[in-house]
């Protein structure tokens, strides 16, 4: 009876392992949806080095994050600003889970929000910095404020919520986006007289496929984050998780393209695209804390400010981000905390909960934000003042691939 | 010991529901199978609005048969025609799964109904006369004849057997694809003199990694509509199921590859891929009652009368459908049904069961095509007689993408 | 009491079969991966051909190891040098897994091994050649030394250790790719004096969609191949592997790349693709063996190794390999396997087993290499003189896809 029971026991944690581990795969599959994103929303003459760098902030970041960064966010508490450092994490034990089917779900999460930077630094930056900056934000920066939410430090003693990373991963990425992207300066020819000029992407057929990609992994992203699967309780969660994630999405594709509709007279493809990454932004923080109903709300908030934040960046604060990363990730995966604080069905402002818990959200969403403007500004203006953080006007006209990497992406011969 | 006995039986409900949740993944990756095959196959300069279409038809479903159409098609059965309407369904409650992975299941389904019509309508549509078009079939079509089948209706009553949807999803799209089609007319230069003219795709690598996605995705269409992977016989008909669903697609590429080796001189790339497609299609309704021989055979079999197929409806019946998704998925979808009655193990005509289940099998696929020839031409006729079906000339000649969307999907800047 | 004890021990074996069938979907996604990294290295002219090799040799495939192959690989084992032959497998019972599910997992495995050669051979084979080569390994080559050392043969017998296929896949698929590049010779134009000439690829972005498809799809090769899930051990296990898998292939990419920056001056994505597939081909024998310090070890030795024998092949034994397929799964494969013997957690000579383990391994390594090598060597030979392996220089030079398919894979109208 005893025997039987430990080997129920077991077998509960070993649903929850392949629910994690297949959740893993999806997420990781997430890294060529943002490639695809990135190359297909910029010029084919940049092709191959948005190619390396997608592939390296995945290959750097893996062993990066194992090396140190995950101890960093997850080892114990040190006086709720970071982990103490075990190098080369991974012993072969279970801790509710195995400890290394953890660390393979943090260590693509970590890649993710390395690799969100690249699409708003592209087509100008030099590759060696790139490394340098990915190595960074997967070592130290990502790792820091990630232990703040989720390794025990200072924000999840307050109660903030951020359950599948809007603030922890892709705001994280989308501020460190904006930071790059500003003291890099904006790609040759994107300003004349003050005014932007459309950069149009050479295959926006790739930017879909990336897409739909991200989509799909996005249900790795929240509903894999309950970590757990076994049990009514979990089965309900993972369920009601993947509904809010799909509904927001939707929401948020749908919304940005009647914006877009109104604004522009045309509902336009890229900007719908980019409408449904606002959405699955915007819901990741609350996925597990809202209903349907309020998901599919909080993800068309997220396509009608995506829209605007867009015109903003480009126009008003005169930022190149190629493929609208600060947008998509920093700006709606703030906007996306701070919803929780409205729309949480326990506690949110609209259900009763009074402006406690949304005042928390806006604790969380600036001192991140906060964290990573001043890590990665300090980094990119040491980049910057010692190997350098741009290309050459030159070797940016004529393109990347053939200077950076000695080879061009298409070939007709 | 009672308790234990809870836990268990909990546990085995909580894999049946990852098993549901990760085939529902897969199944809403065909949706990029879906853009990718209709992309490839069509031509650039309609490339925007394909992928424009596909991922609206995904995302305007998921809300509509959330809000709608899932209770349509699964509320409380009314005198065996519909469900009772529940709007927004989604309680997070247990009834043998989740109730709100049954929803996620069955709106990736809905979609894929949706998504095949696109094809056949491609590059002369009004891009608004689709959303509607797609809201409507996603909101009443679709569901109604669904809960025929599979919500308690009359169909079900009769005995009828679509296991995965070859008449419940892919001959309802194949049929509103035929109306739709035929309603359109030809695009521009489709016919000189009453002869058919090829107008070749402009992409079949797209179109053939579009064709890998779909294979891929019906391993979540086939066998994750057992909707259970628990216990032995659960296990042994997920793995039968599994096989019978590649085997068929196997056999369908084999087949119509040799078929158009054998008409046209020469294995053509583009036939082969929709012959995979036809087998998977064919094999669909019966997937769970065949046996692996009989699987192949079917496969075969659909394969070689979709080649029939292809041409009958281009040059006998003149009507223009860019993808062949009226052959695949009209057609394929209707014999694969019938051949139920033929091949079932239990009750098919050549394992000794008479003629019984292939009559009702014809009641099934009959009337479902009735009811969808009839609204679907309704539906199409409506708009077309209101805001319009057809784009203008102009439009079509110089590509849908500039005019519908006011971007193109390749710049060569 | 004994009813809820083989209840639980039917759930534990579904969720075996869950685990065993996702990974299959993972691995048949890699078809996709192959086919696109094969059509990117390569040009535009063959890209319909390429497409077609790529589908029909899982279509094949799928039908000759489920009618023989199988059998000859997992039937009663006869002397130890093959199984007994069951026509058709396919019995619908349970042997620690679904017999079914086993039957799955090991044809996507056989395909995997089939397509491999396919990018060796690319460019200038005809394609009734390819097709004959694809049934006879997927029938004999591959079932025979595949039985020897995962169908109780005699190498088994011996210890060797190839957890999930260094050698008996990816060695099997990289020496029949050997003998037919260089039976067929070099592409027209390839060789000027007997110096090698780069060809470049058509297009990157899809060879590098095919690498990330690629790498996702190994969570499926090396995870699943434990073949279980369920229970303490197993789910320590399939993480340990996941990690495993997933460092050597970043260790791979990151070694290849710096030796290419060393080498050629700056950092090629080409190299650096391919360099994470030599991580990953190295890593798929030994990956439950050794630890993940090892793993990332191993992984990097496969990525310096390429490119030394990408030069090695093309310069020194002047064979053309349009995509490396001979240096990455032949060279790599079994440089993995012997790296076993050497980094081993148990008996590995870097862990004080000193050289028995290693001995065993070579025995493994150069057995196979000789079985392959011979038998493919006969059968293309066999080809070459009956039907003839090559193209004519004409429809070379032209592509192979219009003379072959009659159709063009792009086309701009």
């Amino acid at each position: 009876m005893e025997e039987l029971s430990t080997t129920v026991s077991d077998l509960s944690m070993s649903v929850d392992n392949v629910w994690v581990l297949i959740a893993t795969c999806l997420v990781m599959f997430m890294q060529a949806g943002f490639a695809l994103v990135e190359v297909g929303f910029t010029r084919a003459k940049n092709a191959a080095n948005i190619l390396m760098k997608n592939l390296m902030d995945f290959a750097v970041g893996s062993l990066a994050f194992w090396a140190i960064g995950y101890s960093i966010m997850f080892g114990e508490d040190i006086a709720g600003f970071m982990g103490q450092i075990t190098l080369f994490f991974g012993p072969d034990e279970i801790d509710g889970l195995p400890q290394i089917t953890k660390l393979m779900f943090q260590t693509v999460f970590a890649a993710t929000a390395a690799t969100i930077v690249s699409g708003a630094m592209a087509e100008r930056t030099r590759f060696s910095a790139y490394l340098i900056y990915s190595l960074v934000i997967t070592l130290v920066i990502y790792p820091i404020s990630g232990h703040w939410t989720w390794g025990g430090g200072w924000l999840s003693e307050m109660g903030f919520i951020d359950f599948a990373g809007s603030t922890v991963v892709h705001s994280v990425g989308g501020w460190a986006a904006l930071m790059g992207a500003a003291l890099l300066g904006p790609r040759v020819g994107k300003y004349a007289n003050g005014k932007p000029r459309a950069i149009p992407g050479h295959n926006l057929v790739l930017g879909a496929l990336g897409v739909f990609i991200l989509w799909l992994g996005w249900f790795g992203f929240n509903p894999g984050s309950q970590l757990a699967a076994a049990g009514k309780d979990n089965a309900i969660a993972i369920a009601h998780i993947f509904a809010t994630t799909n509904l927001a999405a939707a929401a948020g594709a749908l919304a940005s393209m009647i914006i877009s509709w109104m604004r522009y007279k045309r509902p336009s493809l890229s900007i719908t695209l980019n409408g449904a990454l606002a959405g699955l932004v915007g819901i990741t923080a609350g996925c597990a804390a809202v209903s349907l109903g309020s998901a599919a709300i909080i993800g068309a908030i997220a396509g009608v400010v995506l829209v605007f934040s867009l015109e903003f960046i480009e126009r008003t604060l005169k930022i190149d981000d190629p493929v609208g990363a600060i947008s998509v990730h920093g700006v709606c995966g703030a906007l996306g905390t701070l919803l929780v604080g409205v729309f949480a069905t326990e506690g949110g402002l609209l259900n009763g909960g009074g402006f406690a818990q949304l005042g928390v959200q806006a604790v969380g969403v600036f001192s991140t934000m906060g964290w990573v403007i001043g890590t990665s500004f300090i980094l990119f203006f040491v980049i910057k003042k010692t190997i350098g953080l741009r290309e050459s006007k030159r070797v940016e006209e004529e393109g990347l691939d053939v200077y950076e990497h000695g080879e061009t992406v298409y070939n007709m011969v």
